[in-house]
């Protein structure tokens, strides 16, 4: 069996890089154990499996293995949980569908699973084991994942741009086709296995002209091209869809979700759709939103939009993943009673339990979109009878654009952990999408991609942790992130103390110091409108987008209560509904999205809020400039390419945060004229 | 002779859409006295000028003269000033070189002039006095245009986009090519010359890749048939050109003007234009702005560049137009020193007397960019051996977009009017450019046009009032506006008293109430970056370009005075830097442009500057709102396409000055706290 050659280059490889091991008693033991890898049952074991085995232990250990048909003495044994005897039964019993053991068997090292996703997963998992340099002994893995979806979106366009990409152009399109060199293709759908992901959508939500025609015969025979790609790597393949289709392409006069003619130009798409991929995952849409067509077009509702796609997808096992970002974009901002926050609550939670039980409701973190601190949406815990999927956003649309560093993986790790009481105490999010709180027959996670054409794929090599922590979170949503944050900094760069120890820091601190110099306590939206980037406070605030800050001379934020305002916080369960309804026990990083607050309202720590904002954005600044001066420190002990990437985009970093941070506080200064206590320049 | 057709089109005629006359003794008068023309020495007269007058006459006398070689007793003489014996010495010697004459010599009307252009504008003067119903009697007029150069920019793009345009793409080019139907260069050369045009710059200032290579053999054959149009109707054509030319066309390292094969380069380039265009005008030029090349690219200063363009040109009579619009477009928003304002002044009156003299440098009317208000431009008045032009802006960039009504021929008279003072009283802005306070080889008044392929012309019927009124005030800035106005509303729509008196009434008052609603009182900006339409009172706050209102809880404006504040009040000559320096003697509509002033301040209406804001920003909707109401009193008088036009856009304008209006109101209420005195609802 050749061997399978990826990239050397130490950006592109990511976590993948498989280091050589330079601790020479480890170095020792792991060459005598894995000399030798005995592959059982072959057939039903994935290629890109073995691969990825033998050139990870390759690397590593400088010594490609010997694959053979069986083993006596040391080695290991890949094979099917049912076709190997050194597994009790309790522990094939404990395998789930896409789970995997590695056992330490006297010395010699299993890897099984029931499946060929959980064979890469476990090869994957015990590459891991070995980068970070884990002693044979303690190599006793069962390990499933807890979501059953864990999927990433592509908000790539058929034309090669990006909706919200900050890496470079797509790497699956270009000038209208699909590109026709893959092997950038086949090398994500390796990162993405890597960490567990097991589904893809291949375009973006919104879906214009071209990417309509991806359901036709121009577009399907090299979609399918590009399913057979992801599925060497378990991965199933989504398209997101024009609800319009109907008419743009099949020249109905109507998308009427109830009209029979409509139903049966679907029922046919769908089948030739699965006539050039069998395993065809279904489609996501993003409906009456923001100008897009959707069921509220032809006075239906939003089940009976999305039932009528899933009857559809139905005989062929395909789902519909039908998001939540429903909102009035054409709102007055004079307007104080409508609020942004409460639409998708308002649309959804009227129909729960009118869904088919192959649609998923696909459901942003947050009330607003993807800012930088929000509230977790009140429809989890709100739906109960519907199937639930969280959707994150890895691309760092309001959170610096891969410019800045913004570790995400704290902030969803908080989202998961949010208890949202609909069953009583413990009824977090995380239990939700993993449907453990409500019976669901789809549930999972979902998040948009950072990836593209850039040789970093995420813009800021920083940024890969993101990609990395989506996927091991959305594996297991109760890892310590700390771990992760770890075991990526191992698996990337090295295992150097002080290195794990500096970015460590600076990304557990990163999201933080985002949030400091950016806009305050929850409030969200201070950016330039169109970009998202760079501050600019009253940005969004005459604006059509339902996207309000209400400051004036007095106070800012936006009552968001059950008495005097817009009665938002009563969507949530009793429990938070009081918490957030308080301005005593709101939470404070949420306080200006829950409540119009004085100037001089004293915070716990005893400041007021406008001394707090300045604070912060000074703080901001320090903490950016802080980053740079940890990674100088650095400069021995990471290859120059990656060390002088990071820096530049930190001189960036810097440069913005002090905009931000002059920017801000010139703009409260001036609008409350209430000086900073400790006499520090505000223009 | 046959007679031209023009189109019967009123919306797209203009002023030239010659209305049969009604009244029934006029045109009996008429008839018997325009029955012949006879044309003498007629190889010099223009083909353009016979045309018009054949079909001015006919359409509006429904009888076409008969076109003679002499005549005895009625009828038109038309022929030159040289060739015709009816004309005294003293009348012959009025004429001046683009002048004309129309005399009643005992009821035969001569029509004469001592060029070709002389011709056509008589001709055109002639049929418009006829649409005037002007008695045969008082038809006596000696006309010369007080300005040289009366010329129009086009800010056109060969991709057909035009920038700042809001009324269509290109008349003149597509898809990087000159268009090849070019009737309607024709139709618009027409336009010009009716009001005395006499030269034009077919491009864009901002002199992108393919405008470049305007210049090049590739071009040039084209640009010399769009010359040979503008030609016949007695125009002459300029081109924009990049100042790095020589290194994007001539492949040489450098565009430095003191470099020898640079200026060998454009001695070369100029001989081959002028081959191609034996009348060519010459270069527009921006230099060194927002990112433009010039000669501060190679440490040269302006003169140092213009002069070098110069010198290649002077073996042909080319002239050199050097846009003075030159400042730091990357300044610091915290820097308060720093003046946009006090630029151009700064960059040019150091150079005067050291322009060559075939270099006009062109000044935008005021210090910033086309503000709906500004002061008069330092420059004028500064600059005393230097020859000079004036710029203006008809296309309405900061000032609606041709979907408000904005007549901005007040504006502009103010402009003219002003008295600068420089060698003492009436030291006023026109008597500068048209050459009579300081001797100048060239001088005149230049503006954007804002013409495009809509149907209209200009995107808003009354918008074509503009135009013409910018022809007929370059001709001669003396021009009572009212006369200029009513003037226009005939031409283009009745004589009938109400008609006349309500559209004069909304064309005289637009300004103010364009101005009433948006920024106040001279401080300008608060628009959308970018498109420059609608409010955005902090859109340039925190900007580059040196845009800034300063805007806090206490007051509003820019310091400009010369003790306190940035100095630029000092570029005036003492009387209007006195004037300007002084809280109370500075005119109130310019106020916040020259100082910084507490909301609390009285204004000498007894007002505050606060209750101002919001008094005229209320007074502005009614006003727009008048306008409408004005408008559909017209009904009967105004035919159906062109009454619905105006309707659909002032429905437009009531809707954007309401959002401006709450926008600019709950903007300043939420920054200062005081609210309106008259208890009206702001946001």
């Amino acid at each position: 069996m050749r061997v399978q050659k990826f990239s050397d280059n130490l950006a592109y490889s990511c976590w993948l890089g498989y280091r050589e091991i330079k601790n020479k008693d480890v170095l020792k033991e792991y060459r005598k154990a894995f000399s030798c890898v005995a592959v059982i049952n072959k057939t039903k074991i994935p290629r890109a499996a073995l691969d990825e085995l033998k050139y990870g232990i390759g690397k590593m250990l400088e010594k490609t293995p010997r694959f053979v048909d069986y083993i006596n003495g040391d080695g290991i044994i890949i094979g099917p949980a049912d076709s190997l005897d050194m597994l009790s039964s309790e522990e094939i019993n404990g395998i789930g569908g896409e789970g995997y053991i590695i056992k330490n068997d006297n010395g010699r090292i299993i890897i099984s699973a029931k499946t060929g996703r959980g064979i890469l997963y476990g090869v994957f998992s015990f590459l891991r084991l070995i980068q970070l340099e884990r002693p044979l002994s303690s190599m006793n893995v069962l390990d499933n994942p807890l979501n059953m979806l864990r999927m990433v979106n592509q908000w790539d366009n058929l034309d090669g741009s990006i909706e919200r990409g900050y890496a470079g152009r797509s790497i699956l399109y270009k000038n209208n086709k699909i590109v026709r060199n893959k092997k950038r293709v086949r090398d994500y759908a390796r990162l993405l296995a890597s960490v567990g992901i097991n589904s893809i959508v291949l375009n973006n939500v919104n879906v214009h002209y071209h990417e309509t025609r991806l359901l036709t015969e121009r577009y399907l025979p090299e979609v399918a091209n590009l399913a057979g790609i992801f599925r060497e790597y378990g991965i199933t393949v989504f398209l997101s869809v024009n609800f319009a289709s109907p008419i743009e392409l099949g020249k109905l006069p109507t998308a009427d979700p109830l009209n029979t003619a409509v139903r049966k130009w679907w029922a046919d798409t769908v089948k030739e759709i699965y006539r050039h991929i069998p395993d065809f995952g279904g489609f996501l849409v993003k409906a009456d939103s923001e100008n897009r067509q959707g069921p509220y077009t032809y006075g239906r509702n939003h089940a009976e939009g999305a039932n009528m796609l899933a009857s559809a997808l139905k005989p062929f096992n395909g789902i519909v993943i039908w998001r939540c970002f429903v909102y009035n974009c054409l709102q007055d901002w004079r307007d104080r009673a409508t609020d942004r926050a409460s639409a998708a609550y308002d649309n959804f939670k009227p129909l729960d339990g009118k869904f088919l039980e192959n649609v998923i409701l696909q459901i942003k973190n947050g009330p607003m979109d993807f800012q930088v601190r929000e509230p977790v949406s009140p429809l989890f815990g709100g739906l109960q009878k519907t199937n639930q999927m969280l959707e994150l956003q890895i691309t760092q649309e309001y959170t610096g654009q891969q410019k800045h560093i913004c570790y995400l993986v704290p902030q969803w790790k908080e989202v998961l952990d949010f208890d949202t009481y609909a069953k009583g105490e413990g009824s977090t999010v995380k239990k939700i999408i993993s449907g453990r709180l409500y019976p669901q027959k789809y549930s999972g996670i979902a998040a948009v991609s950072n990836i593209g054409d850039d040789n970093t794929w995420t813009g800021h090599i920083l940024a890969q942790a993101n990609l990395y922590g989506y996927g091991r979170l959305a594996w297991k949503p109760d890892t310590d992130i700390n771990e992760i944050t770890r075991e990526w900094i191992i698996l990337t760069f090295t295992d150097h103390p002080e290195v794990i120890e500096i970015i460590q820091s600076i990304l557990l601190n990163s999201w933080r110091t985002y949030e400091n110099y950016t806009s305050p306590l929850g409030i969200g939206w201070m950016v330039n409108p169109g970009s998202h980037y760079g501050p600019n406070i009253d940005g969004y605030e005459y604006s059509i987008w339902g996207t309000y800050h209400r400051a004036d001379c007095y106070g800012i934020g936006v009552d968001r209560t059950i008495g005097n305002g817009t009665g938002f916080a009563g969507q949530y369960h009793k429990r938070n509904a009081e918490m957030y309804n308080s301005i005593e026990s709101c939470p404070e990083e949420l306080l200006l999205f829950f409540h119009h607050v004085p100037y001089n309202y004293r915070l716990k720590s005893g400041k007021t809020l406008i001394q707090h904002i300045y604070d912060t954005h000074f703080e901001g600044v320090e903490q950016a400039e802080k980053f740079k001066a940890q990674w100088l420190l650095l400069k021995d002990h990471i290859d120059p390419e990656r060390f002088e990437h990071v820096l530049n985009r930190l001189n960036i970093q810097i440069k913005d945060a002090i905009e931000w941070r002059d920017v801000v506080n010139a703009y409260f200064y001036r609008k409350c004229g209430i000086p900073d206590e400790k006499g520090r320049i505000i223009y």
